[in-house]
């Protein structure tokens, strides 16, 4: 098939990488052209502009960092208004619910179908074609691209036929992933406190009932206390929690553990960790526990 | 050896049974009586109180529900002052740090060794002989004991020569398993507010980010939306939170997510759910987003 | 002076009325027509539309509910772009810190000054003329409307060049005022869970160390669990709170107590509690205190 | 009237020296004898130890700084099973629900009446006689006490025939102290961080919506960043707060607030603040928002 892929990050990279291996056409755009001269050794196409990369493209997969970049480039430059059926629109990122519903009803008014199908999965995973795919959205839409994502995830789960269903799945995920740093954090100065090592109660938990990348992965950060590089920014961190509280607020859900690692995130902005791994809540923990120096 | 085991609760008799099937004679009670049939049956005496069980006991082993329950049968009762050298006391169950350096202060009065012992793994668990063991006190006491807690036990953990650092481990481990209960509940409101099942929610997560016994275990529950019967009460819940925030408490560590639980607790008892299991907190989760009646 | 006032809430009637009478002629405009009334029988003069209202105006006023209305008539009817100096902008309202430097910005370029003036007091404070006007801008803007603020107020604090200090400042005031209503709330469930009368807790701090309108206004509101008509609607609250949050949030700020009221709020919003003043958050804590009903 | 007063800190002293103004025979008795020196020059009689300054007293005063000092002087030492009728104990100090309800059982026992009396007012007040008394337990005997309570204070509460009902409402009182103060502290950290002046918001409160002793006191300590000489130190804010909590959780009443300012308070303790005021908290409120150092 003929695919247009909107947006090159880490992420963006593998996925694309590996619909090219499937033997796809694949026609790439980024803000910043340099990030597609590895998908072009692959054989993709690096298209002059969006508008360019999405001419007599099948499928439009977009995976963009933010609402803003995807807004721009998607709406606010006119680009939407101009495609046309049996176009069909993948948007991989994780976006706002409100976004979501607003880009299903834009794209419903043109006739161009929409789902979001945010994934679960760091880069690694992505290019292991290992990710879990969260879709929502119209089910013939979904079928038609569902070989696709076969190439690109392990597992396709379908949410509803409501795009932003996928979303408030891949939020409520997040959610889940952040507490249990925050969490690790929080018992990390408890131990410390009485002479016990982080690194055992890590070594514990994730070998016996915590088993897993979150605890492993962010839990090794932790017990070694090194937040750099940053496998997701804690000033990302902070925009997701936004996120979530704003899907969480719109049908006056109450979520007080995602409001407490809200302010456990701007403590760190405020120490200057905005962009340290977000697994840096557990720094903050120590910090006002007085186990770490402010 | 000759063992003394005090406590015959559902977690005391698995491991008890899996003490007399490695060939140690098992000196047995429980203030109720009939709690040790099924042990007896396995071969253990049932003495006919704490004294007579501990008498002529290489090792005692304890297991009780709470700190007053410890506190008066080894400590009021004037059983401790009785004990002797070589005896090793480990002290298997979840008490606070406070008695444990009580009981350490105590035991070295005496000579004997005291050794804190609490295990993670629930009875089926404890069954298999397969229980994570969080051991602290004095080395060479524990290199005594450790076959006695290799036939037990899938590993132990050494945690340190204080024997209540073996505590704060179990109770820092307990304090990541409630907060994992709380986060999955507000989770589960979120996402069923934005019409998506919790079942899915839960279904995703522990087969892909979060595998293990606790998001499977207790995700499940809320899944289903099913609290009894209770695998751990929620009353029981609120006295471990109340032991790890005043361990923090003692060495000034503020632990907020965990004092948020315990109003999350507190909320359930006052819905008449303390007897139902702690993943009852879901229900509160739901009920303060108007999801279901109050 | 010719003054043109936009926005006839009942705070901004009351406040034009003294405008009125102080000899001052007021051209006044509100998007239901009928609000402006009262103050047409006061002598106003009922503005076709607001940039009728503001032709040959030395002085605007507005007083809008919330920023969307307020950028709708203001700044997305390109009115703000059609103002010329010398008139100077008064803004009453509470509006978000990121408006009140956008709309700062939006004027420098005009030429028009531009003032925030949000005010403390309710709609028979500012009857009274006893408003605390809590206002920022440019100083000489400033000084040449003090003599109409002084014919509104009881006191002008002047809070900094930069007009956005008078929001932070409003919202900080605000802020205040929610977390003494949440905790008069908690403290209700406290006593009454002991067998003593919330409305005699009030009685008593509100007559000694806690007096002042808030403390015996909602007070006696939760006194009597009595929360309608609203004074003010905890659906608009939940607005300031938000407010809040961004202007903490802009700087990296932590408000635990803000993030814990906003859940509060969205615990009375989902128990259909939205129209109802504020002081039901009350009724919340009692709720969750199994002490109402769900 | 000849009464017996047990506890002399800076609060006793003031209330004792009331007594004997209003011509009184008063015996004291404090820990530290030298506390006893001003009173004797007012013509106290300090007594060798308590059982000796009870010896014929009508009424007996207690007001000790804690739990267990008065469990020490009254229940240990075996004085509380001397005391016969008609004596009445008035017990002014801060305690425990629990240990309320425990000294109404005890003194029950006995036949002597106990009254829960506690105050609010700082030493100052005391001094002025300007308390408000808190008082609960059997009615008969508060009639007997009321004209030495009048002695000592501006108002009596009656809230209750059994004792600890008064214990709980000075509980509550110092909850929405406390929870002022650190909402103090959180909207100082915001103010601040957009460049406007603490000093500024807490005028602006305290001579407007927030008029009184605590937004005014502790307002003003927060407005100099001085907090020493502590007034009321958060060592002893946090056995407060421990109180508060334990008298909810005994009803099952979660306390959001409460929690929050306990985790602030450890935050404080963590950062060697323990001695100082209790207002540290807006100290706090400022590190976490990186405003001051840490």
């Amino acid at each position: 098939m003929k695919l247009a892929f909107l947006g090159l990050g880490a992420m963006g990279q593998a996925v694309a990488a590996n619909l090219l291996k499937a033997g796809h056409q694949v026609s790439a755009w980024n803000r910043t052209a340099t990030a597609g001269d590895a998908l072009a050794a692959q054989g993709a196409r690096i298209a002059a502009n969006p508008a360019d990369a999405c001419a007599d493209a099948d499928v439009l997969f977009s995976m963009f960092a933010d609402d803003p970049s995807l807004r721009a480039v998607l709406i606010e430059s006119g680009l939407l208004a101009t495609l046309r059926e049996p176009l069909v629109h993948v948007n991989l990122a994780t976006i706002s619910v409100v976004l979501a519903d607003e880009l299903a009803a834009l794209h419903a008014a043109t006739g161009v179908a929409y789902l979001s199908a945010p994934v679960v999965g760091r880069p690694h995973v992505a290019a292991a074609a290992a990710l879990q795919i969260l879709a929502a959205g119209p089910a013939a839409a979904l079928d038609r691209v569902q070989p696709l994502l076969d190439v690109i995830g392990k597992k396709t789960w379908r949410l509803g036929d409501r795009a932003s269903q996928a979303n408030v799945m891949k939020l409520a995920v997040n959610f889940m992933l952040v507490s249990a740093i925050e969490t690790m954090g929080e018992a990390a100065a408890l131990v410390d406190a009485h002479g016990v090592s982080p690194s055992t109660l890590i070594e514990l938990v994730s070998s016996s009932i915590f088993p897993g990348p979150v605890y492993q992965g962010y839990g090794s950060n932790i017990a070694e206390q090194r937040y750099e590089p940053a496998g997701f920014k804690a000033r990302l961190g902070l925009k997701d929690v936004r996120l979530i509280l704003a899907a969480a607020e719109s049908e006056s859900v109450p979520l007080p553990i995602a409001s407490l690692v809200r302010d456990s995130l701007l403590d760190a902005l405020a120490h200057g960790d905005g962009d340290k791994d977000w697994s840096v809540l557990a720094q903050g923990a120590l910090r006002r526990a007085g186990r770490v120096p402010g």
